[in-house]
């Protein structure tokens, strides 16, 4: 009997607070780790599971996609399930598809969606401290919006690029960038908002969204002006952008293919 | 120089996944405890907190209140601020008021609001896997809204109370008792919503917003009528309500006093 290959594409949560990242490291105790583990329990294969994009260590996801070939026959529709019971509470699979054997979850990307939550309040949040950077004084959301415009389309990311990055090309195009504000008050503090910035674009450089919005806090605080996003990204330097914001206010949304 | 004595009210809100309660008890680790530490450490004063109510272990506050007598000159805007900083990171002091000698934070309450939260959906929002419970099939929401709707007004809830119970009255007055849907889409899962129960009254027994919602939900999985709710009601007899619902999906939402 011949032995089928199947490829399998999972859509994935995760709370990334207690976690390495998603890529396999060294030290461990990443998401891809116990997705693996739990496949091998599952289907009693050694796999590597193949991620849309790396996240870092406490950057969370709402829908990371990955794949994963095998010669399991158990039916797509029982792997959510079953996966979930062999996982950490904090990683969920949420849907499970089987695709062509040509589908690759990072080279078939066709858009990606990045959340960045600012919570802006006098004291946090506790309902969302795991998922949102806390700024404890208020912030000028409308020059923030009107720095964001700047970065839509297709521009040299060099400046929105950690010192790191070892990208050949550091093009990419937004297809949106948009900021949207939930009043949401507390205790004593009618004005507590969260600041959601919503990012889509063919690509992002790493720490790219971090970096953006770092540069936007700094110009809702009034350090910056929203016309400096142009001449920062104009500039391809690193170093002229603001500092790279805290990872748990990320949040992979959603990763879209064709 | 005489020594004046003050009474500070403090609005407090916890995760409580973490913690025994709010109460001190012989194991440690409640939330009194913690609270208590850190006056000692910005007063150097050895106090008892006094809180409106106990809540259970893992149960969660939005806005409890607590009164402490303290001979502290710190101004009281001072405080809320200094004890955050001396406080683990899911217990917050949002505000904090010189009150009158005589205020107490238990007998001076008028009214409390709880909520209990249930999310319907195929898996968990991963985003509130702290604070609600999950419950995976569909529940009929119109039969919950219908039964919650009887324990509006005065009555003896003695079905709604645990068995160690001992209140000499369990008459109650409910002022509302609300039930709200909030849809929220998770990946391949478009009818994925959260069901807020809101019920404010001028006291409440042990465990009686968890057992209402223990028997609402039952009550939505059609395993009992929404009349069974009255019925359950006028028998005093706390078998016939239906479980007490997990701890996690409660908050102690609001305090009230005159």
């Amino acid at each position: 009997m011949e032995v089928q290959v199947r490829n399998i594409a999972l859509v994935i949560g995760y709370d990334g607070t207690s976690y390495y990242g998603f890529q396999t490291q060294p030290g461990g105790n990443t998401i891809q780790d116990y997705l693996e583990a739990a496949i091998r329990i599952l289907t009693g294969e050694t796999v590597k599971l193949h991620g849309s994009g790396r996240t870092d260590a406490g950057v969370h996801a709402r829908a990371q996609v990955a794949h994963v070939l095998t010669e399991s026959d158990i039916p797509v529709e029982r792997w959510a399930v079953a996966l979930n019971t062999r996982l950490p509470r904090d990683i969920v699979v949420y849907e499970a598809w089987e695709m062509p054997l040509d589908f690759h979850a990072r080279r078939s990307a066709k858009r990606k969606t990045y959340r960045y939550v600012i919570q802006n309040s006098k004291f946090p949040d506790l309902q969302h401290i795991r998922t949102r950077f806390h700024h404890h004084r208020p912030l000028n959301v409308d020059a923030m919006k009107e720095a964001l415009a700047y970065v839509s389309g297709e521009h040299d990311f060099t400046s929105f690029c950690t010192a790191r990055c070892d990208k050949e090309s550091r093009i990419r195009t937004i297809y949106s960038a948009d900021l949207s504000i939930l009043r949401d008050p507390l205790p004593g503090d009618d004005q507590a908002c969260s600041i959601h910035i919503e990012i889509t674009g063919n690509g992002f450089l790493y720490n790219m969204v971090r970096i953006m919005a770092g540069t936007l806090i700094q110009i809702g605080q009034g350090k910056r002006r929203p016309i400096d996003m142009r001449t920062i990204l104009e500039a391809k330097n690193r170093s002229l952008a603001g500092p790279t914001a805290v990872s748990h206010g990320l949040t992979l949304w959603s990763v879209e293919y064709d």
